[in-house]
């Protein structure tokens, strides 16, 4: 069984750590700008409900795919505390480091949402909320099943050393989930799978309505996806950090 | 020419059988959580008919290609009894534990519409129906053409044990099929091409319209496909069941 | 500088090559299937024609890509008379079995145009027009443009023996600029690209207008693409036919 | 430290760097086309501002993914000034061929515009302007930080000679980020990322509106991500030309 591997204050201060956070931060970003941005874009311009919330789940499926397959081989290309705690239950990030990328996320996110806040002139920034007729208990739990989804995609395509012929597809893949995630639980429970993804519009817009379920419920289905894949599924690596490279 | 592989009962309490059930469960699970998830978020958001159309075509599409890559290596990530019945015509796996994939598959699609009527505060899951001037014959034989495409990808891409350079591109390729089927089928039989995708909505609102056509149709298609690839097309593996690396 | 083949009549009775005109048939008849069947079903649908002509782009996009995967190793997957020529010129496939390919071609979409025409009651199969305010020559220029492109991309990605760390992604690619083309032209040529696939709708509804411009500008601009592409930019294979495995 | 290679006039006259400015001439030529064509073909026929925004970025996603990949062996498939920047900073192509391939990307951009305004009768070229409430400073700034996005992505998933399992992926993910960033900035700044590909439009419609934002966003974007990765993150190859093969 895997053991959650503890690491060092004196981590913070290696180098490949300070890269690995810089990149984190970046991608993160990056990520974050254009998944927002897409959200802003579409409200600006208006039209059907089911245009933009496909308009918005397929701008998150391509640049996930694309961030998390540009920081891949430095910082794992996590974008998102959910990624970040499965990979730590498995043993694969040590739970120092952990801390270290969610206050790195957080703030990434938090840079994206006041850039553009500033760059669409004053735009409110889109905030994850339950749509009516959905209680908290359901939110929280449809959370749980989309992000651990996400997290079984992760570790099946990138993290399984056995993983084959998938090859570099994973990251991919990866996007591709959260894309079809997004359609089907958007309408109800916003489709977060990522609490930086929701910290940076809920403090730059000043609206915590419902924020916490988007820490709860990804942190929650994050955390058992790593579980069970490491425990059951997938065969230990024996490289505990996704920084070495073609191990993740 | 290829032989069904009949099997034993003794194989379902061998552990890799058990584990295939698993994260077979698993993918289908999630498979028709997304799938199914999406079709209920567009009757929610309402909207344009060929709006609606695309967008659960392309979560379908992109669902299906993470689950089959994600499963790919434990349970070979059918999904779905059409590519069951379609890998064991060509002797790919046995016929009891054929029979034991269809069960599961089922179960995981009725978990999934239970648990999506429960998120969504009790709305209908929506079951496939052929569309009004479409008979029974017609809707049939649409299906079988469909799900024979879909076989046909999935031997050519993924099982051909002389695929080349494709690579590990099968799973998503058949991801995309099902998406061009989907936009193909969608207006005329609904393109299931899967009968545990459409079992699971059909139990859990009680509607069973038309639901024979989507067994009969899908398990012709697929095992006529199985038949003519394994015997003509793509020459034998040496790997009877799925679970081993690199050969599917 | 490449020399076309001329190929005997001895060869239309070898093995390999029925099977690979029987391949080139199922691969061109599921592709034809799903493109016209996504314009039939967005026809049944009504909605905005942006996206009807998105969707439809969306649904050649998909199944181009999969059903050049599919038919690869066997026929080629050519789907289209336009590729064969462009795959001749440059003495990639005898001329003789590109006459053969050319008929399989058009055989298999009539017969999926047939199908669909009976499946759904007797609906118009579509035909590629020329939209009012194209005269016939820009209509002819923009399919020989859009035919270069594909074919371009064809002879880069998939022909050429050097194209090196792209690997198996040509024929994704190849379906992703159809559908990047049809997006473009579809406004205004209908961005055929493929005798084959306008030949098809145009027996089956009995509409030949403007018909012999998909057959003149797709041929033309497959031709020159094969010149240019085979003597200036890919460096000659020694793989004339193909089916042999890894060369094309 | 990377250092910026001057490069000769002698250059210009050599087999290879001709056959490079043809190849990029081509390639950057079928995207303008692609490009272009759909927005005009969007702006023809009418719709829904979401709906045609999604239509034109999947159109530039598809199409940049193919021709990075079509031009990548011989040109490197820039298709952008502002790639071209972020690689000159880097050292991986010379000051005096990065001037060489401003000019041909320009003329490629010209040359589709000027044929697409004949083959669609007329219609106008749509150039890129900032929308209504975004002032110089933030459009300026938008092109940046989406033009940085796609130069670190160019940098990490195809020139980074450890970019690793992510393979041949590269100019698919390049797409990818091109169409998720134009969904983020399109309702703003206009999302150009290119200023190749904003002047054609603007040269044959004579409308200069902006348009020196989107020369001094994307080429600062662009140097300031080559810079960037070149000394922080991606180990330096030993591959100055991107013509070598297997290299970039």
């Amino acid at each position: 069984m895997a053991k959650i591997a503890l690491g060092t204050g004196r981590e913070a201060f290696q180098a490949d750590c300070i890269r690995a956070l810089i990149v984190e931060f970046i991608c993160t970003f990056l990520f974050v700008f254009a998944g927002v941005g897409a959200a802003m874009g579409s409200d600006k311009l208006g039209g059907d409900s089911l245009v933009s919330l496909f308009f918005i789940a397929m701008a998150h499926a391509l640049v996930v795919a694309v961030m998390i397959s540009a920081g891949f081989r430095i910082s794992g290309g996590h974008l998102n505390p959910a990624v970040t705690i499965g990979l730590c239950v498995g043993g694969h990030i040590t739970l120092f480091r952990s801390f270290l990328y969610w206050i790195d996320q957080c703030l990434a996110s938090v840079a994206a949402c006041a850039l553009l806040y500033y760059l669409t002139g004053g735009l409110t920034t889109p905030v994850h909320t339950l749509a009516s007729g959905v209680d908290y208990l359901q939110g929280v739990i449809m959370e749980i099943v989309l992000t651990f989804s996400l997290l079984f995609t992760v570790y099946t395509t990138i993290v399984d050393p056995k993983r084959g012929f998938i090859g570099g597809l994973g990251p991919l893949l990866t996007g591709l989930v959260v894309g079809a995630n997004i359609m089907a639980g958007g309408a109800f429970s916003g489709a977060s799978m990522n609490p930086a993804r929701s910290f940076g519009p809920a403090l730059v817009s000043g609206d915590w309505t419902d924020h916490w379920v988007y820490w709860v419920g990804p942190l929650i289905g994050g955390a058992l996806a790593g579980f069970v894949c490491e425990n059951f599924f997938v065969e230990r690596s024996h490289a505990p950090l996704p920084t070495e490279e073609d191990t993740f």
